[in-house]
């Protein structure tokens, strides 16, 4: 790129599609954060005293989220940052993230704590796979069933106050685009569910990187040369995501702006299903006590299968 | 196809794949029409002594609506069906598509009544985008804006109690998929209005075939050898719409019954926002009367733009 940075004139090394700023390193790196900090202020994500579990799994997206929270948190001397990986028990992958994670926490000066679905419930992802013959369920759908749970047990034992997760722009445009095309209103209710408005017994989460493309955290990471691990997890076939992040990425690239919209649209519709709900259908699993719409929750539900 | 029909097992001719039937000729067109008898029964878009103003196009779609409700409306003596073409003014393009709703209609024993915009309007749409220099809307939204009006003006002179226009399964999935992106939440609202929702001074409209896929439509008058008129609009390039399309037909191909789940997500998304609407918005034009959201409405607007 030949031009000028639209900010302060210097050499220009990157175009924000969605916003028409051509930016500079400095610029790119200082507006990449101003637009995380103004998205946790506009939504609330965080308070000033906060212990904030940032959920690291070693790739490119929780590397600029926990760089970037860390930036921001500096402010808050009350504020506290732990970096959390779960540790699915991915043979020839989890391995190698968990080293990325653990190189970037320490960096940063922060001690990375590690909790395995092996401690937590007994199996590893890997003999959870090699065992479920005859379940028709992906290894995804496990994994996040599991990976979900994981991370509040983890958040409690620590003392967190919130989980902030590194989902980028594409990522929920494509999941509120899936969920639209699934016709999942229930799961269109409780995606953007706000922090004040989080369950009893669960950790609130929040996405402050959702204002962030992926070409945005490429570029961020790779002006700031973080350390990450980019290798895609062995059991990742997500067809259906696949697609839909095809068309996304094309539509993007046509009319820059549509990942954002999509983004608001699924707030709107969000809200919209949160406010005509009657609510009350959460209750609580009868065997472990963690909040679930069903009597016995998802977790508990899979741990039985696999033990009969 | 070699296999036999689901039905009856006769020689199957089409495979209708989102609910995985393979049909014959006969039981083809029998199940076509049960899909919309059914659809009219469960949102009660007809009354048994209805006045119908069909819109006909002259394209395929409003000739299958017409030939099944032609069929439908047999059984009940007191209803009435009233073809109606717009004709919007488009040299070497309505005059032909006229031609085939005019044959069509005269096949089934009925009388096309034709409105034009310029008797309703002063203008053709050929004269209206030969004048609009410097006003920046594509053909395609001053056509739907003065199409809409025709069409209500036609249905109030005809005494028509309710409107049925020929929007299929593709079209609508389309929309709504457009409206999601596009993020505009008041039209996501207004998509899927129910009769009984419908507004003081606009006749209400009914989609009869919003439960048949392009492919049905096509398989059904290719069987019945309907006469339509095959040629796109010269205006219209809708690269939107258009992008959308590729899209949804791949999913459709790969995952059948990706559009009727996109239809009812569609429904819950309209009814959950038509519930949280505040509504009272709508007041009428002062200058005509019509009913419109803004002092003047915008077939007012526009025709005040042509003139000045």
């Amino acid at each position: 790129m030949s031009s000028e940075c639209s900010k302060c004139g210097k050499k220009a090394v990157y175009l924000r599609r969605y916003t028409a700023e051509k930016l500079c390193e400095s610029c790119l790196v200082d507006t990449t954060i101003d637009r995380v900090r103004r998205a946790i202020n506009r939504h609330q994500m965080l308070k000033e005293d906060d212990r904030i579990a940032v959920a690291i799994s070693g790739g490119k997206d929780s590397a600029v989220l926990l760089h970037i929270l860390q930036q921001i948190e500096e402010r808050f001397p009350e504020s506290e940052i732990v970096p959390v990986t779960i540790d699915e028990g991915i043979h020839g992958y989890r391995d190698q993230a968990l080293e990325s994670a653990r190189n970037l926490s320490t960096s940063l000066g922060l001690d990375l704590q590690v909790f395995s679905f092996k401690d937590l419930f007994g199996h590893t992802l890997d003999s959870i796979i090699a065992s479920r013959e005859g379940i028709s369920l992906g290894a995804c759908s496990y994994c996040g069933v599991f990976r979900r749970r994981a991370l509040n047990v983890a958040a409690e034992r620590l003392g967190a106050d919130v989980i902030a997760t590194g989902h980028n722009m594409d990522d929920e445009a494509q999941t509120v685009l899936m969920n639209v095309l699934r016709g999942d209103s229930s799961r269109l209710a409780r995606t953007n569910v706000k922090r004040n408005r989080s369950i009893e017994g669960l950790v609130p989460r929040v996405k402050p990187i959702m204002v962030l493309s992926e070409r945005d955290i490429v570029a961020y990471s790779h002006v700031l040369d973080l350390p990450y691990h980019d290798v895609p997890c062995p059991y990742a076939t997500e067809a259906y995501r696949n697609d839909v992040r095809h068309f996304l990425n094309e539509m993007e690239h046509k009319r820059p702006g549509t990942l954002i919209t999509l983004l608001r649209s699924g707030e709107a519709i969000s809200d919209a299903f949160q406010k005509i709900s009657t609510g009350g259908t959460m209750g609580y699993c009868e065997r472990c006590g963690s909040p679930s719409p069903s009597k016995v929750c998802k977790v508990c539900e899979l741990l039985d299968k696999m033990e009969n």
